[in-house]
């Protein structure tokens, strides 16, 4: 896992909070960012990631920022889970590593689930796995137009999480949801906005600078009007929302286990090592 | 408040049922028509005119039409709550006002998620805040295209209304309804009917026309199969709706009696106050 | 009730499985396709074809097959169901009919809804009533741009069915969704696939072709990853949507017993009779 600074990072705000390795987490002008920080790995979500993510979250929830913004450092938005996490197999064998998998996914999704405030994805670039499906628990999703979306489960023998096997078919109906979700179709930015996954596309030019604008007038909104507002949108399908991360989590954990999971894996690192 | 006829309103039937002051409600071909009547407040909602609308949603229920339609008289559709309503503080004082508010909406609200019979808006102009929200309770919204849609509740340091914090998403997906509920995005009759907010625009030049031939040639469907199936449609989250604007009532209440509201309304009079 | 081959029939291929008079139903490279095989008849459903399809659905969810297809042979993907089945009365009077109707309809709907793998309607030209609400239950639904999309209901005094006054509103919201299903708006291909209805639209000249070499690759896909993502997908409103069928079947069979249903039945064998 490498965590140094690469040379595609284009972001080298001074202000990071300490004690992250793969994230850059900043408040300035009322606004909490947390920007995934492994741009030579396509920002690609390590076990470590994952936990740091979740502290990063935990500590916006909390602090005076009145809203929150996820972005990627480079030139990707996030290239999903990191397959690597399913090369360290521990000391209790692949059904240890599946059933620590799924708890610590669980306990990732369900604070994007619980978070209080609004909660912004910046897609700087494109997206794939649990970064796109992650998206539909999101309040505002702004999109460069060299954004893609993915979500290639099936053909990895997986399924999907992050409560999209929910909140994709209602976002964009179910005939549209298991285009993505069933058979990996990928979508650009404008698809994306078009299906009601993407709040808006704006051109990669001009991206960063419109989007910022937008925020910082955001964040000068009422605080509580909007976290409470937030919450009672929220609220009506919270319970609804962990019932479903917990099944999906059930059954992503059977899918490690099972043979179609561990071919595709190993095919696609054979495939990498040939390169 | 003013009832009297304004040099801008267009519709002079003289059919209207008696006891309205804020109303013109009329039955013909099977249709009862309830156009919001204060066309030189841009059809703002007092308190009196939230009695005469649940009076008047009651009184349609019963009667013999087939369809019911909401609409506004001149240029606006509805400019949303009356803000003088904030400055007609009872003997009780601020918290009476809140509670009483709260009860009124609640109710108000209540007799659009009940009502039984096809439910149609002729948007026929700019809407604002509840005449929005409401529109997700609406089987039918037909809008012209110089209409717009806004929901400015943040920024007067409130939250949404009208089943609106679960109805939007439903209808546009989450990243699309809050722009609009979280941040005050004002959307142009277009855009509102890519998101399914609206079921048509029509040039305003032949906005009229056109919606009053569909909505007679509707009118002549058989009743009872209209009815039925309306409640049908309707039955499959009317306990879900209720419980939803009983939320929405609760916090609003709580909202009203906020330091971010007061300031925002007493800012909204100064400004105006200088015009 | 006619089986012969017609002369518009497009599709002859052989391995169709035995027993089957208005269906032909073969499965090839990993696809099982149900094809409704009365295209003299536009491929209207009668009481016979319910059943066949019924059996038809559960042998493909149990068969070896990855996915399964629906699609029409001829002209018409299917026009819906057949008016004639209401001129079978039987012995215990049109009650017994229209209890025995609600009863078939049921059975019918509700082994879409527990359909265990990805299921893919091709539709290959108009689609009518039931045929069209059913696709609410469908993973993907490929059209051709000649294909239409109906559900004149209230026109026949009837209701909604298919689980389509849960599933559409959920898809395109109830402002689209009511003109469909109250107001009897006819959507093209383009529409439908706006609306969300339809996933894709191809032109007809090259349909068949494109489609089903999506499928085949589809059909390749890891078999147990995408029907246990399909379950997922599917088990979070399962009881839901066997709730919302039922509801829809007790209302259509009252529907089918009234003045308004028999009157439009009557007037369309009338207005057939004078053709």
């Amino acid at each position: 896992v490498s965590s140094e600074p690469s040379s595609k990072a284009k972001d080298t705000t001074s202000e990071s909070k300490q004690g992250y390795e793969t994230l850059q987490v900043t408040t300035t002008d009322n606004i909490t960012k947390i920007m995934l920080n492994r741009p030579d790995k396509k920002n690609a979500i390590t076990t470590q990631m994952y936990r740091e993510i979740i502290q990063a979250v935990e500590e916006a929830a909390k602090d005076d920022s009145v809203i929150t913004v996820v972005t990627g450092n480079g030139d990707y938005y996030c290239s999903g889970n990191d397959l690597n996490n399913f090369t360290n197999i521990p000391s209790g064998g692949i059904e240890k590593m599946a059933k620590d998998g799924a708890v610590l996914l669980e306990d990732f999704v369900s604070h994007f689930i619980d978070f209080p405030k609004p909660l912004i994805a910046v897609v700087n670039g494109p997206a794939v796995g649990i970064s796109v499906t992650l998206l539909g628990l999101f309040d505002i999703v702004y999109a460069t137009d060299r954004a893609t979306f993915h979500t290639p489960f099936s053909e990895l023998g997986q399924s999907p999480e992050g409560c999209s096997s929910y909140m994709f078919p209602k976002i964009m109906g179910l005939p549209k949801a298991n285009e993505m979700l069933l058979f990996n179709r990928k979508l650009t930015a404008r698809e994306a906005c078009t299906w009601g996954l993407v709040t808006e596309v704006f051109p990669d030019k001009t991206f960063e600078k419109e989007v910022w604008i937008r925020l910082k007038a955001y964040a000068n909104l009422p605080k509580n009007s909007l976290a409470l507002s937030k919450q009672l949108i929220r609220g009506v399908e919270k319970e609804m929302l962990h019932k479903v991360n917990c099944q999906e989590c059930e059954r992503l954990k059977e899918r490690w286990l099972s043979d179609e999971c561990m071919n595709a894996v190993l095919k696609f690192f054979e495939k990498k090592s040939k390169l």
